[in-house]
This record gives C-alpha cells, structure tokens and sequence, in this order.
C-alpha cells in the first residue's frame, strides 16, 4: 500500500519527527502516565507537555482521559502501523543495496580464497590408477 | 531498537510528513527523475519542487547529481530503514490493541469495583451467607 495523501500519515509522520514526542510514546509503551509525568525527564512545564501531547493526540497515536484533575495520557500504537505499511514498500530498494553489498564482498571473499588457493593447488594430486 | 534522539529520524520523519514529499518518493522508487519531472505532477513551480527535493535530501532519502544543466535525483531509501526500525518497537502494541484496550478497561473496572467493596470490607474478611 502506497497511500500518498493518506491524512493520517502526515499527522503520524509530524508527530514522530520530534524527540521529545517520540520519547513520550517510549515512555507509554511501558505504562499509561499522567501529563506532568511526561513533562518530568524533559524539566518541562505542563504547557510544553501538553502542546506535544496535542501533537500526539491529533495523530491518533495517544489517547488523554481525564481523572479528576489528572489527566491519563495511553499509547494507541495503532496508527504507526499505517506509516509502517506505507515503509514497507521501500524495503525491496535498501534490500536490494544491502544484498548487492553482500554479494560484492562474497565475491571479492571467492576471488581472494581462489587466489590463495591456486598457488599450492597447481601441483597433481591424483595417484596413477585412482578412480573419481 | 528505540533511538529517540536519532537526528536522522527527526529529518526522515519530518521529510515523510508531506503527501508531495512522499509522492516524489514513490516516483524515484521506479525510475530516476529530473527536479522539473518530479515537480510536473504538482502543478508546481522548480522552486517549489527544489524545496521540497531539499528537505528529502537533508534527510537522506534523495540524492541529487548535476548532469550539464539537469538536476538528476535517485531515491536513497536505506535511511527509512531506521524509521521503520524505530516503528518495529510498536508493532508489539498494535498487534494486540484491541486485546490490550479489553484488558485495560476490564482492569480498570476491576479497580473500581474493588475500591468500592474495601470500604465495608475491612472488619471480616467472608460475610456469613455471601456467594460469589
């Protein structure tokens, strides 16, 4: 699937392209958490927090209830598997680069232990009336 | 592996935030293509298009070469590699989301139920006559 205009995606893709928003999803995948436990590691006010955390609600990827005064933020991973899909197609191209490295150097591997070979392996082994 | 504070993935999720950015992508994906190729879809000016090919090329998904007066972009898709990386993490989560969200509201429920029975509760441990 290569859904280009896919709203979704730039919404997932925008709130991914932050590390303080990804690491807040790092940090819920462990446990539901509270807003001013997600500002915490980054010594940030509760505003700051709450802006990233609007970044990630609008993609779909927390979800923020309130309890009484708290508000609960949960991971909904569910919509990454959108951007991962849409990932999934390019595979094949950095594949193909990875396999052609491979095969580059298992060739240059062959080439180097035939040359190795060759000096010592020039000489007959095979003994008058022995059978293959 | 959960690198959150990757420059590369701030600049790859960035890039991939932009349906045109990623519709050029998919096109680099079947053949190289001139900056005014790539922007001819659009409807879009070559500065335009330049401006969008620059913030994919920050990212490292495209390279750009200078052939006479053309501008010839590949696609360099191996960075989305740690993208998709980054996202593997999660898979996790939303392979069992509907399960994980069952569980929790159920636990949930269970919290409460049990907030709300300990009250009572707490001079004998079996009411005489009670069933569960």
């Amino acid at each position: 699937m290569v859904e280009h205009y896919a709203p979704h995606l730039d919404a997932v893709f925008h709130a991914l392209s932050d590390p303080t928003r990804r690491a807040m999803l790092h940090r819920l995948s462990t446990s539901e958490r509270t807003v001013s436990e997600l500002a915490t590691p980054f010594n940030m006010s509760l505003a700051g927090a709450s802006k990233h955390i609007k970044v990630l609600e609008a993609a779909g990827l927390v979800q923020r209830h309130v309890q009484g005064r708290t508000h609960i933020c949960t991971l909904q991973a569910a919509r990454m598997a959108e951007a991962q899909e849409w990932l999934r197609y390019y595979e094949q191209f950095w594949e193909e680069r990875l396999d052609d490295l491979e095969d580059m150097l298992r060739a240059e591997d062959r080439a180097q232990a035939a040359k190795a070979k060759r000096k010592p392996a020039k000489a007959s082994k095979t003994k008058p009336g022995t059978k293959e």
